[in-house]
């Protein structure tokens, strides 16, 4: 294949953003070897970007409502997105500026924060089933059941042993997701000390911002080292074949959403929904609905 | 107040659209009255239309973030948005265009369809009440417990006596939101017939649009001047200083959605919601930030 053509004849496989940001399973991650500022795969630079990411969004549109009306036929297929990251990462902002790109009746979204009492109730998968999206819609999962491997390993809140079991646990579960029709599509936001040292300071210096920033959030950063590890931790048991990891750099914000909307319209052609056909007959309904 | 400077200067209660569009109380309404077709208080013509939409999006956004960061500091406020219409009336496409305005984030929607086996089993309440929006968020229902006085009249589901009472207890249930902090916006969305009839067409015609159409949309048709009826018995009953109605000429798709995004935003406005000030010392965060 030439490859000044290359861009329009390209095999998904070979040169797809899904290819690319992959987390490889089996190998140790170590997270100090990804560049959190870099653009693989990406566009240019910011204006090239922003560009890019708004000519999806009529696709993804055009997808999420097929999408949708294939499961009225009964379709089960639908899509999970799970955003994890630090605090600052952009998991907000990517529900803001990818999700927004979609219609909001079909999405289905979720923030996990601490677990209420009720929710503490029950196994860590609980309130995760709870939230699951429907046949037909994107659900969208603003941190996640990875909390639970991964504050809960930094902040010790289970036994060690237990910990251990739900790495298994989440791949079970994730693959019975996968056998009923979810693809699920993980995403780790990538950023560097300094950038989230620079995105709080922002909201300090912002008073419109304040109502963002806690002190926890400092002592949080000062367990940065912990938190990667479970995260490398986390990564590496959990990216499987049936709910891959994506590692995307996130530094940059614009680099961010378009990856992220790209990655998901990959998953979304492969799935390729067609409108149903429609049960009744077309001259016939005319004619009645013309004689009232 | 000169006239030419009114638009600027004026007043609230003289000239929003919530006084133009509200379904006044007491009155017998007659809806062939209204003209479906109108653009009152509207933009001039369709460009001009989604010129005016699209300009109300930043100050919508802006409104809905300092709702929602007041709900972080313990204001309980919210939105409640109830669409209701016949069928091809212009509910989802509601959703679709105006809330697709806000962060998807802080929308909380529900599209009520014939009740489930279980909930049947519960008053006609009950899943309303489970799909209310939480502090700080936007509730958007596109069909809601007024299908219960609506389909439930039309189609004889329930005694008449306990349909009679069922006015009361949407109008205490309402009250019972406002006293709670939900300001609880009901909009009509009125079509003509012949409208309805050039729409369902359009869905015949496109067999992308096909799965939107069943036969029974035909037959729900015929019960056209029932429907009417059963809406203007609950607009008349049901509009209330805690919870007015708003009919919202809806034949011209472009009218409808700046008259709903101007509704939502003169309410925001009105709440005028503001961000909390932190609880903390910025100059000694900054400092204990930057020693990071």
């Amino acid at each position: 294949m030439a490859k000044k053509d290359g861009r329009k004849k390209r095999k998904p496989q070979e040169t797809s953003l899904r290819h690319l940001l992959r987390v490889p399973g089996g190998e140790r991650i170590d997270l100090t070897a990804y560049d959190a500022s870099a653009t693989p795969g990406g566009p240019a630079d910011k204006a090239a970007g922003l560009a890019a990411t708004a000519a999806l969004a009529p696709r993804l549109a055009d997808l999420q409502e097929r999408l949708y009306a294939a499961s009225t036929a009964g379709d089960r297929r639908r899509v999970l997105l799970v955003l994890q990251g630090m605090d600052t990462s952009g998991k907000g902002g990517t529900v803001k500026h990818v999700i927004g790109l979609f219609n909001p009746s079909g999405c289905r979204i979720r923030a996990f924060k601490a677990p209420t009492p009720e929710e503490q109730n029950h196994p860590f998968l609980w309130r995760i089933m709870k939230a699951l999206p429907g046949p037909g819609e994107i659900g969208i999962f603003d941190r996640s059941h990875y909390e639970d491997v991964l504050i809960a390993r930094v902040r010790e809140l289970v036994p060690r042993s237990r910990l251990g079991r739900r790495y298994e646990e989440i791949n079970l579960f994730e693959k019975s997701l996968a056998d009923d029709g979810v693809t699920v599509v993980k995403v780790f936001l990538h950023i560097s000390y300094e950038e989230q040292r620079s995105r709080l300071l922002e909201r300090l210096d912002n008073p419109e911002k304040h109502w963002k920033f806690n002190l926890g959030d400092i002592e949080e950063r000062g367990m940065w080292p912990a938190y990667q590890k479970a995260y490398e931790i986390a990564l590496k048991r959990c990216t499987t074949d049936d709910a891959p990891w994506y590692l995307v750099p996130a530094d940059r914000k614009w680099y961010r959403n378009w990856a992220i909307s790209r990655l998901l319209l990959e998953h979304l052609e492969e799935l390729d929904p067609t409108y149903p056909p429609g049960n009744f007959d077309v001259d016939e309904s005319r004619r009645r609905l013309l004689a009232t």
